[in-house]
This record gives structure tokens, C-alpha cells and sequence, in this order.
């Protein structure tokens, strides 16, 4: 099989109808076996909201409790994946969506109580990518949200980010790999107030360089975590910046080295 | 492959947590490939009343608007989809959760408007089970909600009998298919107000006959449809009843002849 991109579309895309629109255009005309990985932007708190279930924060830290995992399943499984697929579908762009249960692909371990229960949250235990392989060599795109499961029946709401980096592991072991972290910037900014101020290249050297001297933005420190997770196991390239690098071989992006 | 068999529940089973256990540990231990086809149940009248979407109705029935629609997504797809998935990965029980768009298997058209106006309502086109019957050889079991697409990015709103009998004519055309709709009793009864009244045989002459005399209740008529529907398109096998005659061979339901 051909290089296998995985692909994660945050907030910035899901929550603005024009621009998904157009991701999906452009995403479904992407040549070769590819993977995407969406996370939830801001419906679920929107139908909180709306169904009044409050919002449960401990030291600042958002908590999922059951009824906030039920609207997490219901957003992210449900109206957003399901309304990706019909729009993939409608470029014919033949895709399925999953949850990390579908398949038994992604399977995690309830987050083990220290200072803080954050409830219904799971931790990557293992990425079966078999019934991904069979999927992507019929052309069929996998589109994953964020959710999990623990292999005794419960779901778990699960980093959208880390999901992705922990696909592209998987394939990884096999495959020609490269993950692409969409998000609202063309990639990690040298001055977080200047949006030229992209680094093209982050190794991790440069890396511990940038953390020393407080370069790096709290937001950005899991997202970076993550990638320097994937190249170190074995992901042949790891992208941060806006979508348009995906489809533009010019567009500015920060690429993450070993 | 083997026989097919097609297994559709409704809300007898999903609105009841220790039901809907039970039969999903039987339904695990089912030998040979099988597809389950599950109802709404009421989640998505109590989510609509918690949201304070109103109901929609004409003339008595029920109007699928954009907002409903939203709801059926959310807790067909969302919800009991991927709580049923997490709970056969329990047992053991490899499945994808699916709606008609994934996989582009069920296409379906929005009902044209006549007297009513039936809103996100779709009436299938197509089955294609390509890819069902890829995941069946690998053991791996499709768990479908009652949700087409229209091949234009829309989802829409189906009724899960039909779905059942759909996806059984589409395997019917390849595989020895058998289709079972589990509902709340025994079977067709002879008298409504008797359960020990099940009718065990029915075929095309005698239900003109049960239709000439109005034993069949007017609930029935759609699911009688759909399975005389699928018996007349090569399905080798239709049942009503409870879900013990999947699993229990002495169990009385009523069985479906041409």
C-alpha cells in the first residue's frame, strides 16, 4: 500500500460549516490511503447547554461525567462523524466512520484516579489497524472521532489528537506513514502574536530549545508532545499547520523532525 | 459464506437496559454471519422533550424536520449505536456500527410530497453490501441504525423495518438469507387481546384472508409488508416473534411463506 496520511481537523473546520464544506472537497479529492480524525468543536457544550447539563470542572479541568460522555457520543459519533460521511459520500468519496469500538480498533484504559477523576476519559491501550488495512485497500476512508472504549462495554471520551498520532503509530509498523495536524495556524509561531513568525522545522533538539525559553504555548505543548510521540514510533512525517498544506505544496507549515 | 442472517429489535429491547444486555449476549454466541438492524426505541422523544423540540406532526404523523432529524443522528447513531457496539466488543463480538451512508450501503431518496409532507423521510433506492459482506468473511459484524443517505450529503430518516428487509433482498441475491423481526410478542396473533393466539404460518393466500376478516391490527401491516416484501425477493427465511426464537428452537413465533 502507498503512504497512509492520517489526517485530524479540529475546531477551526468542524465549527464553521463553510470551511468543513470545503475541507471535504479538497479531502476527498486527496490522492491515496488516508485517514481522518475529527474532533468534537463546540456542539457538545452547545447541547449541554441546551439540555441543561452542567459543564463539571475540577481545578479548572474539565470532567466527563455520564451524561457529558452521552452527549459526547451523541455529538461527536453521531451528528458530526455521520454528517461527514454523507458529505464524503456525496464526492464520492466512499468512507465509514468509527469510534475507536468500531472494529475493536482502539482500545483504552479508563484514566486511573491520581489528584483529579476526570470520569469517563480513556488513555490509548492499543491500535488494531486490520480492519482499517481491508478498508483503505477498497478505497474506503476510515473517519474516526474521539471516542474509545475498554473492551468491557464502556465508552471513553478520548483526545482527538492523540487518537491520530496513535493511528499513524499503528500504521506505522507496517506502513509509509505521515500525520497532519490541522488546526487554526499555519504552524507553531516563533512570537505567538505574530502569525508570519511560523518554524518551519522543529527537532528534538530545537525542541527542548524552544521549551527552555518558553517559546512554546501552553495550547501547543500536548498537540507537540504528540507529534514528537508519532516520529519517535517510527511516523515517517509529522505536519502541524492549516489544512491548505495538505493540498498546496507551497502552504507554510511546521514540520517535525527526530 | 453460510446463511445470512438478518436480525432486526425494536424498542421492546433498546428502551429496556437489562433486555437489551441479554439479548446482546445471546445475540454474540449467534453462529454464522449476521447483520443487526435496530430501532429508535423512545431516547429520542425524551432527548426532543429535554432539548424542547416540539414534535411535528401532521395529520397524525410525524414530521422528520431538520431539528429532528439532528436528534434521530444523534441517538440512533450516536447513543444506542455505539453502546450496542461497545457491548458486543464485550462479548467478544467483533461489529462496525453503520447508517446507510457509511460504506455508501443504503441509498435512499427523500420521500416525494403528496398530502403530507414527511420532511427528512427517506425511501430506499439501493443496498449494497460489497463491503458487509467483506466485513462478515473477516467475522466482523455490521450493527445498522435506522439512517440512509441520499448520495447529495443528506441523511435521512428510515424505517428500520424497512431497512431490514432491504439489506435482506440485497444479501438474498448472492446468500441463502434468512430475516427475523424480534418484537414484543410471540408472533401474528389471531386474536390481539389472546398471546396465545400466534398465527405460525403465514402465506400469501391466508394473509388476504386475515386481511379480508381484519385480524391483522393496523401495526402490523407495514412490518407484514416489509416481510412479504422480502419473502417475495428471494429471502429464504422470514420470521416474527421474540427474539427467543433466535436462540431457543422450541420457541413458537409466527414464519412467513410465499
Amino acid at each position: 500500500m502507498e503512504t497512509v496520511k492520517i489526517i485530524k481537523i479540529g475546531g477551526n473546520i468542524i465549527d464553521n460549516a463553510a470551511a468543513l464544506t470545503q475541507f471535504l472537497d479538497q479531502f476527498s479529492g486527496l490522492e491515496g490511503p488516508k485517514v481522518l480524525v475529527h474532533g468534537g468543536g463546540k456542539l457538545a457544550t452547545k447541547l449541554a447547554n441546551q439540555m441543561q447539563v452542567k459543564v463539571n470542572k475540577v481545578d479548572g479541568r474539565r470532567i466527563t461525567d455520564l451524561a457529558t460522555l452521552d452527549i459526547i457520543t451523541m455529538i461527536y459519533a453521531g451528528k458530526i462523524n455521520k454528517n461527514i460521511i454523507a458529505a464524503l459520500q456525496a464526492n464520492s468519496c466512499n468512507s465509514i466512520g468509527f469510534t475507536g469500538a468500531d472494529g475493536n480498533t482502539i482500545t483504552s484504559v479508563k484514566r486511573p484516579v491520581k489528584e483529579i477523576d476526570y470520569g469517563f476519559v480513556g488513555d490509548v491501550v492499543e491500535v488494531n489497524i486490520e480492519v482499517l488495512e481491508i478498508l483503505l485497500e477498497q478505497n474506503i476512508t476510515p473517519v474516526f472521532c474521539a471516542i474509545t472504549h475498554d473492551e468491557n462495554g464502556q465508552l471513553l471520551n478520548t483526545n482527538a489528537d492523540t487518537i491520530a498520532s496513535e493511528i499513524a503509530i499503528g500504521f506505522a509498523n507496517k506502513f509509509k506513514t505521515e500525520l497532519y495536524y490541522c488546526f487554526e495556524k499555519e504552524g507553531v509561531l516563533q512570537d505567538v502574536h505574530n502569525d508570519d513568525s511560523v518554524i518551519e522545522n522543529i527537532n528534538t533538539e530545537s525542541y527542548q530549545e524552544l521549551l527552555n525559553t518558553n517559546v512554546i504555548a501552553d495550547g501547543m505543548l500536548p498537540k507537540l508532545n504528540n507529534c514528537f510521540h508519532a516520529i519517535n514510533q517510527n511516523v515517517d512525517k509529522v505536519c502541524i499547520g492549516k489544512s491548505e498544506m495538505l493540498f498546496q505544496s507551497q502552504s507554510k507549515h511546521t514540520t517535525i523532525q527526530k
